[in-house]
C-alpha cells in the first residue's frame, strides 16, 4: 500500500490533532501546496513533492523550499488550476498512490473547498478520486462510485452524513440510526447527522456520487 | 426592506467581524438556532425568534432562552430536519423578509454545511433561496436563478468564484479578471479565485443555480 499525504494551504486550525502532534509519526510521502511546504518544513518534514505558485510566501521561504525540496514544480500565478488540483494530480502521477490523504482542505475559502468537493467530476480525477480522503480537525470526507460499502467508524468522529453530489439512484443505508432504501434524487442532497450503531454501517447505491463525511461538533468534544 | 439576521450553531470563531465587534449595529430581527440564541443574549441581542432542539445546550441556558425570548420553537432531536433549516423556514413563514442573512451556517461540520449549500433543491426553499446570504469572517454566499445580474464587490473580500451547483446552461462571466462565455456544464463545478477588475460584476446564465462567493485568505489580510 503506497500512502501519500498532501498539505494544503487552508488554515492550520483546522489541522486533525494527530498530525499538529506528531506529524513525522504520519506514515507515508509528503507533498506540499504553496505554504503548505512551509509548514511541513518548520515541522521537520521534507516534502517529497512541493507544487504551488508560491505567491503568497517571500522570496527566502521560497528559497528555502527549493533548496531543501528535490522536487518542486512552480507555476504561474494565473493559471487554469488551484493549487490543490495541481498537486493532487503531479502527485498521482508521480506515485500512483492506494491512498491521498489530504490535510488543509476543507477549510478557509469555500470557492476553493468546493474545488475539492466536486473533483470526482472532473475527468482527470476520474481514475482516482475515490482513493482520495480529506481530513481535518472535525471532518472527514471519502468518495464513493456506485456499489455496496461497509464505512468503519473514526475514532473521535461523531456523526456520519451521506451526501449525493448529483444525481443518485438507489442509495440505501443500512444498519445506521436512520436508515434510507431505496432512495432516488435528481439533485445534490446531504443526509446530514446520521450516526453509527455500531462500529460498522453498510451502504450501497447504483449511479452518482456520494461523498461520506464523518464529523464530530467543535465545541462539544 | 425587511431584513432577518439568523445565527446557527457554527463556531464563533468564523462570525464576521461587524458582527463580532458591533452586533447591536446590524439592523433587522433576529432568529437564532440552538445555542446561537445564547451567544446573542450574552451579546446584548434578544432573538425574536428561538428554533432547535436545544439538546446540546443545558438546562439553565434553556431556561433562559424560554424566559428572554417569546417565541421559541423546541423541537425533539430526533427530527428529519437540521436546526438550520428549521429556523429558515419558520423564520421564512414568520417574517416573508426580503433579506435573510445567515452567520454561523459555513464552518464546522460539512454535512450541516451541505444541507444549507443544496437548499435550493429543496422545494420547501424554492421561493425564496435567493433572499438568503450566508456570512462569515472569510465568506459570503448567495444564491442566483436564471437571468442576468450584476455583483457589487464586497469590502473585505478579494477573490469571486461562481459555482454552479449542479447542470449549468450559458453561463457567461463579462468584466471580471477571468471571462467566461456561454459555457456549459452537467455536472458540479467551481469556478473558484476569479477576481473584480471594477468594483462590479456582470454575468448571466440560462438554467440551473449559481452560488456567487465571495472570499478573502484567512492569513494574508
Amino acid at each position: 500500500m503506497v500512502r501519500v499525504n498532501i498539505l494544503l494551504g487552508g488554515p492550520s486550525e483546522d489541522y486533525p490533532q494527530d498530525f499538529v502532534d506528531n506529524p513525522k509519526d504520519i506514515p507515508g510521502y509528503w507533498a506540499g501546496a504553496d505554504r503548505g511546504n512551509l509548514y511541513l518544513l518548520q515541522h521537520g518534514i521534507t516534502p517529497d513533492l512541493a507544487v504551488g505558485d508560491f505567491d503568497s510566501i517571500d522570496q527566502a521561504d521560497r528559497e528555502l523550499i527549493e533548496s531543501k525540496v528535490n522536487d518542486v514544480h512552480q507555476y504561474p500565478p494565473e493559471k487554469d488550476d488551484t493549487d490543490s488540483e495541481l498537486v493532487m494530480l503531479i502527485a498521482n502521477d508521480k506515485y500512483n498512490a492506494d491512498e491521498y490523504y489530504i490535510y488543509g482542505g476543507t477549510s478557509g475559502r469555500i470557492d476553493h473547498f468546493l474545488v475539492n468537493l466536486f473533483l470526482p467530476f472532473d475527468e482527470r480525477f476520474e481514475s482516482f478520486f475515490d482513493k482520495i480522503k480529506f481530513v481535518s480537525n472535525t471532518n472527514t470526507i471519502e468518495f464513493r462510485r456506485p456499489g455496496s460499502y461497509t464505512v468503519t467508524k473514526e475514532e473521535n468522529m461523531k456523526y456520519i452524513g451521506f451526501v449525493g453530489l448529483g444525481a443518485v439512484d438507489n442509495l440505501s443505508i443500512l444498519d445506521a440510526k436512520y436508515k434510507l432504501s431505496n432512495f432516488n434524487s435528481d439533485h445534490p442532497i446531504s443526509w446530514a447527522s446520521n450516526e453509527f450503531v455500531n462500529d460498522k454501517i453498510h451502504y450501497s447505491f447504483d449511479s452518482g456520487v456520494v461523498a461520506v463525511i464523518q464529523s464530530r461538533d467543535k465545541k462539544k468534544d
